[in-house]
């Protein structure tokens, strides 16, 4: 197959490109993306889309500028539309820390795609190639990577990024430079071996092939696509799943049904909460195997009420019949919205996922824990539930007078993230008659003197779909 | 965790004993198998099962007889019996060739599971521990496994396999046998970095965990749990899958339905295959990346009649509606069974997965490929069809006298593995009135004087479930 054969292969395979669609080539200047450009200009005709290179000087070496300048040249040359950007990574790096690396590829691909936005391109192709697919698969597999991570990446990744070279080897790509008579620039870092990624290509790579085996590039390059399909397989199986387990979807905030997420196995539940992630952030960056662990034994083992604190400001918390995913705020600072209980009646109060039953008995009747025993005839014929809300205070049972709700919940020990959701029951006019699992109001309490009780029962999980 | 820990965490997740189970430890000698021996021993009361141990002298080394004398020793002194088998190794290899390792391996597993059976016990427990799985793995990947291959062996693999030290070091259980004060036997040949093992335990890990990760083979050996729980996943939705494509099971044949076959991904069609070899050889071995892709070509591209030779005679063969799998004798000798046909009628012929019509129109009636138009009333009122038998004869039309089928057939062209499937369908008392899709007898055929035609038509994978 010639390197044009192998593009072709892949566009095909992969639906790189669609019909008259705009594809934005990131170019450096160095021979992979150079080749990627130089290919994808021949073959525009032969599968109808447009071309329109990005090139983002770093500002990181002293040849930079040449290499922007060096860019510009060779778009214009092939008559492609370029946009060349400047960003001081220096100067980033300085104020934010972090590695050289991490950082130049986090505001490249946040530069190109507002650039993409921009001019109207669908698509942004990528220089990667066969030997670096090889390189990565070798470097997630030295670090104990799973099977996502041993796909390495692919053709086709995150919908938008597209990479045409992935069946071409760097050496048939150094050929055709030679052959086309291009003369790309050469980033010097790349042949120094302090970098890991340097590393392995200059001497582990070169030393498996020598000793292990002589095809062990292309065979990783196989073993990447292999699994790539596997994984793909469990990627569409577990999003059924997902849909299933899912109860509701907030724009910050997952619920999931806690009793089949239990029932599932470890696998499945890791990629689930791994979509969960992907789907809350955009995606699975700084989610390691640990978080995962840890999210699976809340699951399983943990008690309600508890949570895994997780990169970001993410938490996972676990309810009575329901798991929460999404930003701490959000879950523990969620309060009630307003309900209205009729008498006798039921109200299931979504955010803590609970369901307060009233019922109504003749005579004075005795009540068990999570329940409240209330003098009928003073309730009227609906109850209001709702979160606390500032300057609340009722006449807790058993205490003999007035208390502020705030100081009554600190001296319960109720945990600060918890009291937003504790339901609040009062009267139309808004008296308090429950602090709901908590203290009944002396003023609507069941006395001798009551011919109706009304008895209202919460129920843990006692959730509706 | 101690390393009795590790070995009851072992147990208890994988299920490896039942309970009063009578478990056959295969000890070498070696420290590995003699501290599984040794730990097993101390938590028989625990998980409550027997043991009994077996050891093979393979007449390999020259310290084999002291190594066999050793085990049965060690097992006596722990009052626990012992089966000593010998094996003149060397001399199988002499007569059938092939490696050391692999023959040795595959007489051990072949004569174990005899003394298994002898025994009454129902599981054989290995000594491979968490470094072994960490080494697999390398080599695997080195050779660019996929997903299957990745995952190393499992703490239970092919039902009666247990490893209860997968989670324990090598060394941890050298520091066990120290401390317990077992010499167990050292095999030389473990130090010869001459084996790809070998050069793997002794060169390869040690510098990758120098350069590249101190934590490399517990790394490896999570990584190996991390994928055995995906492929888990995987294993059992493909198998759910297999049951909806099986649409017959013989003893050396499966057959699929072709057509949903077709429409499955890559990876799951590989993985239907793997399962349906695994059910007819009760293993995969030999069969290899390579032999997929053919078949998933062959179902993919391929036309009906074609199939692809696979090793140990096995073959897959795609025919109309239907795919088989099995042994190449079985497959392509098959002949059908007799079946009556009545007029009008139809009949469902599985062994060549033809349906066969027949109709009766007024007059003389013009027919297309595939279909025969006889006389009516020549007939009766039905038709049997049958296979071929050895002197078969009849008038072909256009031929002007008597012909041997077999004649006919060879004329014809006709693939001798094809002939057998070839349905002749005859009079009731055995006259042939067609050899199907091929020739109708002259006897029976339309004339002006024809009053009724019977039609007979040949419908290609007119399956029936």
């Amino acid at each position: 197959m010639t390197i044009y054969d192998k593009v072709r292969k892949a566009i095909t395979e992969y639906q790189l490109v669609q019909d008259g669609e705009l594809i934005l080539a990131a170019v450096s200047g160095g021979p992979d993306s150079l080749a990627m450009l130089e290919i994808l200009y021949e073959l525009k005709d032969e599968f109808n889309y447009q071309l329109h290179v990005v090139h983002l000087n770093h500002k990181l070496r002293k040849e930079a500028k040449d290499e922007a300048e060096f860019v510009r040249q060779f778009a214009k040359s092939h008559e492609i539309p370029a946009t060349i950007l400047e960003y001081d990574i220096p100067a980033l790096l300085k104020e934010e820390g972090g590695s050289v690396q991490d950082k130049a590829r986090e505001v490249r691909y946040r530069l190109f795609n507002r650039v993409a936005e921009k001019v109207g391109a669908t698509k942004i192709a990528l220089g990667h190639h066969a030997d670096d697919l090889a390189e990565t698969v070798l470097m997630r597999f030295l670090r104990g990577a799973g099977l996502e991570g041993l796909v390495g990446f692919t053709a086709r990744s995150r919908g938008n990024l597209i990479r045409p070279l992935i069946y071409v080897t760097r050496e048939e790509i150094e050929a055709f430079c030679d052959e086309k008579g291009l003369t790309p620039c050469y980033d010097p870092s790349n042949a120094k071996p302090v970098y890991l990624r340097n590393r392995i290509r200059l001497k582990l790579i070169p030393m498996l092939e020598e000793e292990y085996n002589p095809n062990l590039r292309q065979q990783l390059v196989q073993m990447a696509h292999l699994l790539e399909e596997e994984n793909l397989i469990l990627e569409e199986y577990v999003s059924r799943i997902f849909e299933n387990v899912l109860i509701k979807e907030e724009p910050e905030v997952l619920s999931f049904d806690l009793n089949v997420m239990s029932k599932k196995k470890p696998a499945i539940l890791r990629r689930i909460l791994r979509l969960g992630m992907e789907k809350l952030k955009g995606d699975k960056k700084d989610f390691y195997y640990q978080h995962y662990i840890k999210m699976q034994e809340l699951i399983l083992q943990g008690s309600p009420g508890k949570m895994v604190y997780l990169p970001d400001g993410y938490i996972l918390y676990k309810g009575y019949k329901m798991l929460r995913l999404g930003k701490k705020e959000e879950i523990l600072n969620q309060s009630l919205r307003q309900y209205t209980l009729t008498i006798p009646g039921e109200t299931y109060l979504e955010e803590s996922d609970l369901l307060i039953k009233a019922e109504v008995k003749e005579g004075q009747v005795l009540v068990k824990k999570d329940q409240a025993a209330l003098d009928a005839d003073l309730l009227g014929t609906a109850l209001l539930i709702r979160s606390r809300k500032p300057g609340d205070w009722f006449y807790p049972l058993g205490l003999k007078g007035k208390k502020k709700l705030k100081d009554f919940l600190i001296d319960e020990k109720v945990d600060r993230f918890e009291r937003n959701l504790i339901p609040i029951v009062t009267t139309l006019d808004g008296q308090i008659v429950w602090v709901a699992g908590y203290r009944v109001d002396d003023r609507f309490k069941v006395t001798p003197k009551t011919q109706k009780t009304c008895i209202l029962t919460i129920l843990k999980g006692g959730i509706k779909r």
